[in-house]
């Protein structure tokens, strides 16, 4: 869907204004790899001495860009310019050994246009599986991308990335530190499918923080686990899945990895942006968030509250504003994670509706169907095990999925 | 839904005749523990002498039922009558001590109307959760439902333990031996939803074979993997899932756990009660087949299947008739299994979709969409990783599964 088509009825009203951020540029260009009449690829260069780090799908299936990136962001020294290259139309994911020579090719040709090293480009494809990337429509725009490169044009990034979503995602915060202020901004695409194939999450953060590329790493690693990781559209996961972030360095504010505030501010920013994919969600009509707590361990809480959120019969019960905790129980029973039937609480935003094994003495439909309206809904479970706990968000399964999935070819 | 409303596209054209199993008899009653106008209890009296064997849903949240169940079945002393009484309308799930009361109630009775020990009575109980068992109700059927027990009443039982079935299933079939002639019959319900909670299957299998309780669990157990725990339909897990399996003995004809014969027959009973689970769906459009070959392990493989059968983006394309290939290997690769992206080969039915990492060159999409219009679909895979392989059986995703889940206490 291009931009400018109805928005998602859980989409922020606009798109934020996201302050430039030292040491990057962008530039965005209509290629043509399959959209016509909008911008299809977007260039980020990163000044020279920027570290970059990242986290990726774990598919076996991994699309070639990914497999890329994944070689290259080991590599720990940062001396040198760098730059992010990203396309939407075509994923060139399962493209066999075609797919490593469209990497390749973009790879080189931006290496040479921006004059930095190869191991430093970095590339991303979103759109359509199994088919060739018509790679020479996107090299053929690099000397006009780079001609049109400006700190100020990461709006235009954010569209230029989209594939189904409805609206562009974009986040931004100030770090205050005692050696002065640290500016974070992050854009991302991800809504569900993409056509014809698969959901796709891109995300790409700026900061001109001055940090280590291994501290970045740590802690983009750690905060990835509670933020883009803890949420789920429909329990799919995508062969090209990728979350890219750059430290210019040119606010001259050294960080570390143990920087409290740096930390609370990139946590925030990560899990704004995760929040809009998931208001993006296929066909979604709410915004689910599910908290476990009293669970054996942190790793048992999550099990716990995917099984809840990945569930079709709790998704489909809240797309139906129907208070039907008796799926609760069930997801909970399936996930494998320890749990004992009569410890349970469950409750919906404030309102107890079962606890001991059973339902609420205190509880009534009328009320629970009341809260299940709301746009907005918490679902809370305690475990009365141990103090693992874990938060995720999800959306709830409507015909709007059924309509878009089943009869997106047809 | 009650029987004589319509039945799943996907349904066989009529209930089989079953015949009589030496040593059984069966009876129902409309005892209205929620359904009017309906039987919604059904009693199997087991002779003296027969082996009881069983498996039940891993869910941790199990209902009252299933717990008393598991209690008992690996009492290999089979000298005495035994019984299973089952309802539905009720699942007794998620019901607290009250919970555990019922069954108590209901066992009583029935050991006490028919003279045969406690420890030998089972019982389902499959409908709503959360709500009281009106046990009473179903004790005061007893004296009318003992005077009826008849050896030909198996389709009544059937009927009287359906929920949102559409229709009622069953299978026999007989296996021929040096000493004689076997036969087994089963009687099974399940859907998806039960009004208003969660997925219910129920199994109930008889034989005349004379058999040991340990051989007759083991056999039941391994069998199971390849037939009631290879299918889904929504990926979630009932609280109530129970198959029990009863072996009077009264053909005279012995049979161990590794007599070829009977193995054969008793898995071809249980898959095609599975696939008449699978056929009634809910919304089930398309009856679709996942073979995997080549993993690495027979458990590999299975995980593979599974992710495939279970994956809300195969399956929405299965039910567009959309030929998306990309789907499958988007499903593999998530799926943890192991898996080569270039080595895999995936076929809709006997054509060959992808191989060698890409698209195959005699492929056409045309070809694809044509194979997709079947009812009935199969989709292999081959990992070409070793010789691990699996079969599972599912159903499309349709807007028919999102109204009965979303809009069905509306």
């Amino acid at each position: 869907m291009a931009a400018g088509e109805t928005w998602s009825p859980l989409a922020p009203k606009v798109f934020p204004k996201l302050p430039a951020v030292g040491g990057v540029r962008f530039a965005s260009s209509a290629a043509g790899v399959k959209y016509q009449g909008r911008d299809d690829v977007m260039l980020a260069e990163l000044a020279a001495g920027t570290a970059v780090a990242g986290v990726f799908t774990q598919s076996n299936t991994r699309a070639a860009p990914v497999l890329d990136c994944q070689r290259k962001i080991g590599n720990t020294s940062c001396d040198s310019g760098a730059a992010i290259i990203v396309n939407s139309g075509n994923a060139n994911a399962f493209t066999g050994k075609s797919g490593d020579e469209a990497v390749e090719a973009i790879i080189c040709a931006v290496a040479a246009e921006l004059s930095v090293p190869e191991d430093r480009v970095f590339s991303s494809s979103t759109g359509v599986i199994g088919e060739p990337l018509p790679h020479g429509r996107i090299t053929a725009q690099l000397p006009a991308l780079v001609a049109g490169l400006h700190a100020e044009k990461i709006a235009n990034a954010a569209q230029a990335i989209m594939t189904t979503d409805t609206f562009p995602k974009g986040a931004h915060c100030n770090v205050q530190t005692s050696e002065g202020t640290v500016n974070i901004t992050g854009i991302a695409k991800g809504s569900g499918m993409i056509a014809p194939d698969m959901a796709t999450m891109l995300v790409y953060l700026f900061t001109d923080a001055k940090i280590t590329q291994p501290d970045l790493q740590a802690l983009v690693s750690e905060l990835n686990e509670t933020t883009f990781n803890a949420i789920t559209v429909d329990s799919d996961t995508s062969t090209s899945d990728t979350l890219l972030i750059a430290a210019t360095g040119a606010s001259g504010v050294e960080i570390t990895a143990s920087h409290g505030g740096f930390r609370e501010g990139l946590h925030k920013l990560m899990l704004d942006l995760a929040h809009q994919v998931v208001r993006d969600g296929e066909g979604a009509s709410k915004f689910v968030e599910v908290r476990v707590t009293g669970a054996l361990s942190d790793q048992d809480a999550k099990t716990h509250a995917m099984a809840i959120a990945n569930s079709p019969l709790v998704k489909t019960a809240i797309a139906g504003a129907d208070p039907n905790w008796g799926r609760i129980v069930m997801a909970i029973g399936k996930s494998g994670a320890a749990a004992e039937r009569d410890l349970l609480t469950i409750k919906f935003g404030d309102i107890t509706v079962a606890e001991n094994g059973w339902v609420s003495p205190d509880y009534s439909e009328e009320q629970g169907a009341g809260y299940m309206l709301n746009q907005e809904v918490v679902i809370s479970v305690d475990l009365a095990l141990g103090s693992g706990q874990a938060t995720v968000w999800t959306c709830d399964l409507t015909h709007g999925y059924i309509t878009i999935n089943a009869d997106y070819r047809s």
